[in-house]
């Protein structure tokens, strides 16, 4: 029966450190699932891993702490149970703050239930960076669904909406000029009732299928 | 001169794979800033990394390529110039959201003039859950500022709070009961006001100095 686990360790900044901790864990068969590097202005760089594994915590913790350029190593709470699923909301500032505005008043009657639904927002403007920003968002942890909220948006944006859906992401946009929303998966004019059925799409709380409710608009 | 790059394999779920390609990275004393796991319900798992080196990208990208379980590995443009820097509002939904809308709205306005800052919430309630939240924080990529937005909170909040603080966070409170707005660094009533400020802190293209703010009230 595999477990996981979660643990920080505070690294000095030098090139290897990774590999150093990424062997032990080989070594044991760990399934790492998430790895980040928080770095510090004014002290140590942490590194944080969670991985899965079959045996005991013990024999890892104590071969890490002798690994090269690692100063200290503490078993801790493991961060996709503190923050959960995510939605990403990108676009024009206003309708961002719009849909936010429902997605985060749902999203809090969801996680006063037991889930844990996180609402990103990042306010952008322009077909490149929109497009690079979409593409890139499937690389983000966690991220489960993503609105598109603004005036106008077509072009490379639309190819960059095709692509993440084909690898499984789902995209509500906002009802508005160009070709996104004939690409996107629904189509909802009101911004904060977008916002909601995004929390509603992923909230395990709520009965809301956004495959059956493939190309709807409202 | 070291210069920056990212990368993006496709490789297959088990255990040993960061291991490999982290090997090929320290091979070439590269110092790796940023990882991420990005698990697929359906399809292989990826692996995204961004490191600096001093020499060419080429014979790492041709030496990936041939670690076992990589099925397929591509240069990708950089996730920090794409997402920027991050605040974190967390607390009730009701205040969350309006925080988030001032936030938006001006983080539009300093990613016109070429910032790129991201505004990510987590609507969440109780001492335990939000003490944790807080503690976390300082564990995400990229995350500058906090903003408390509740009507109530203290106890291990507070304390949470003054870790994250020492550690070198900034933390905003809303004017609220209990001893949090006591331990911030700066205590604001509106909440809008208190999302716009929040992003003022963290902008470039904006001359707001949270280090002479401290301890204000407004």
């Amino acid at each position: 029966m595999s477990s996981a686990h979660a643990l920080l360790a505070t690294v000095s900044n030098q090139p290897g450190i990774l590999f150093g901790l990424t062997r032990v864990l080989a070594d044991h068969a760990a399934n790492i699932t998430y790895v980040d590097i928080i770095p510090h202005p004014d002290r140590d760089a942490e590194i944080y891993l969670e991985f899965a594994i079959d045996g005991d915590l013990e024999p890892i913790v104590e071969q890490i702490r002798h690994v090269t350029g690692v100063a200290r190593i503490e078993v801790t709470p493991s961060f996709s149970k503190i923050y959960g699923k995510r939605i990403v909301i990108m676009g024009g500032g206003a309708q961002v703050g719009q849909v936010a505005l429902g997605a985060i008043s749902e999203a809090d009657r969801h996680n006063i239930r037991g889930e844990r639904i996180s609402v990103d927002t990042i306010p952008l403007v322009g077909e490149e960076a929109l497009a690079s920003a979409v593409r890139a968002v499937i690389r983000l942890p966690r991220v489960r669904l993503l609105v598109l909220a603004g005036s106008i948006m077509g072009g490379e944006i639309s190819r960059a909406v095709d692509e993440v859906r084909q690898k499984g992401l789902y995209v509500i946009s906002l009802n508005m000029a160009g070709s996104v929303p004939d690409v996107a998966d629904l189509v909802v004019s009101d911004p904060v009732q977008a916002g909601v059925m995004a929390v509603m799409a992923v909230a395990e709380t709520a009965k809301f299928d956004i495959v059956r409710q493939q190309k709807r608009r409202y």
